[in-house]
């Protein structure tokens, strides 16, 4: 939002913020926003595959260009800017596996969102992609995406009897946070016995001890290009539909690794 | 080229092509080059990994900013402009299903670079994401890169007995038309007993008979692209490391559909 804001600011734009809300029509909330816009950013980070359908059968009521944030689900319809999850990930791995870890753990979210099923793929690519280095089996350890329930599923899990694996990929860093706290509660030290990395990098990450190394999103840079995006759709007096034909943009910002405290290298 | 020129010349900037010659050193042609530019777009199309690290060992000789086009390989160092191939295949593969096909065929390049490793991922997402539909394991064909040597591995592969599949995916319209021309010698028709689809829309497409329904890529909207982000890095004082830092743009641009007469639809 502050990325987005600023340069808006710049072009001479104002920001109104909407929310949607699940118990009410779309089309009358969307209706709202059209009347109000002349082009549209939309915050896709949860959003499924029928609720976006449901989305587009009412968008078209407007007229105004359209840039989606954080969900490629999108790209086929509509220009996209968002992490590039895929290669996010794969660099995680190639920094686990650098600093000397052969057994690697992903901590899965049960609750699936697009951005999740893109980190999947970086790490399915990543265990291929080093599968000569002799890498034990993925393990993987499906949790709510809860902190709470996350340390009960964690908690039944190592009441099972399962040993963590050497290094964690963790889907991210909320997750992260809350798999170091349920490891310590049970006797584990991080990163001496357990290595555990997260994604996104929001502030908890330096909050805990240890402090959480993760892959860095560069979030505020995201709301500028999608604004800077809209922009150049609106002064082209581009649609939904004469974007499509001249060809939709998917922006895809790469992350970077921020080195803290919670994965071990071993010499 | 001609993107890149038209949005280059509009924003005051003279464009240099040279050429990267496989028999001279690198550090001597970056050199020249740098030392005309103040940024610099690479076309990336066939660029190996090895090819890549030693352009790298070179690249930072000078301060100026970069952007590759056409190849993703580069992501983690530089921004990057090209097409969206996995999705790309994703939607031909939908096209072929939703026109009845259920036996799929991949026409596959023996030469490897990583658009067609893209394409090939976009492949195995698709056989995944349809395999509640019972489709026949996909049949995948290898041919050398050039028509003529195609041709060969085609009549080659027929002759061992081999029965083609419903309908192809070829890596490209090079190869599609290849294809297309050998079905065609050997008695079968297209798309009547194989339906046949590239990628890329070149202008072979609509040269041969059947014209080849393909995806349609923007290649003029790249170039665009391409000389509108270095402009950007240009204004920011941005170098190589300083957009590294500030988080670096992969943007890949949709493709098209393109329906001609190579693709059969089943009642």
């Amino acid at each position: 939002m502050r990325g987005a804001e600023s340069v808006a600011k710049g072009l001479g734009y104002r920001i109104l913020v909407h929310y949607f809300y699940a118990d009410q029509p779309w089309d009358e909330q969307i209706k709202r926003i059209l009347s109000d816009a002349c082009g549209v950013i939309l915050l896709g980070t949860d959003i499924t595959e029928p609720q976006r359908d449901a989305f587009f059968e009412f968008y078209h009521l407007g007229n105004v260009p359209l840039v989606i944030i954080d969900n490629f689900l999108f790209s086929a319809y509509v220009d996209c800017v968002g992490n590039d999850n895929t290669y996010g990930v794969k660099a995680a791995i190639s920094y686990l596996i650098k600093c000397g870890h052969r057994s690697i753990g992903y901590l899965r979210s049960k609750q699936r969102i697009v951005n999740f099923d893109d980190r999947e793929l970086g790490i399915k690519l990543s265990m291929e992609e080093h599968s000569s280095l002799g890498l034990a089996p993925l393990q993987v350890l499906d949790v709510d995406i809860s902190p709470d329930k996350a340390r009960e599923d964690i908690f039944a899990w190592l009441a099972a009897g399962n040993v963590p694996a050497g290094a964690y990929f963790c889907e991210n860093d909320v997750l992260a946070a809350a798999f170091i706290r349920a490891l310590k509660e049970k006797g584990f030290r991080v990163p001496e016995d357990v290595s555990v990395m997260g994604f996104d990098d929001v502030q908890i990450c330096e909050m805990i001890e240890p402090p959480i190394t993760t892959m860095h999103a560069f979030k505020e840079r995201l709301g500028k290009i999608a604004v800077e995006l809209l922009n150049t759709r609106i002064d082209a007096g581009d649609t939904l539909l004469t974007s499509r034909e001249s060809g939709l943009m998917k922006v895809a910002l790469s992350l970077q690794l921020k080195e803290r405290m919670s994965v071990r290298c071993i010499d």
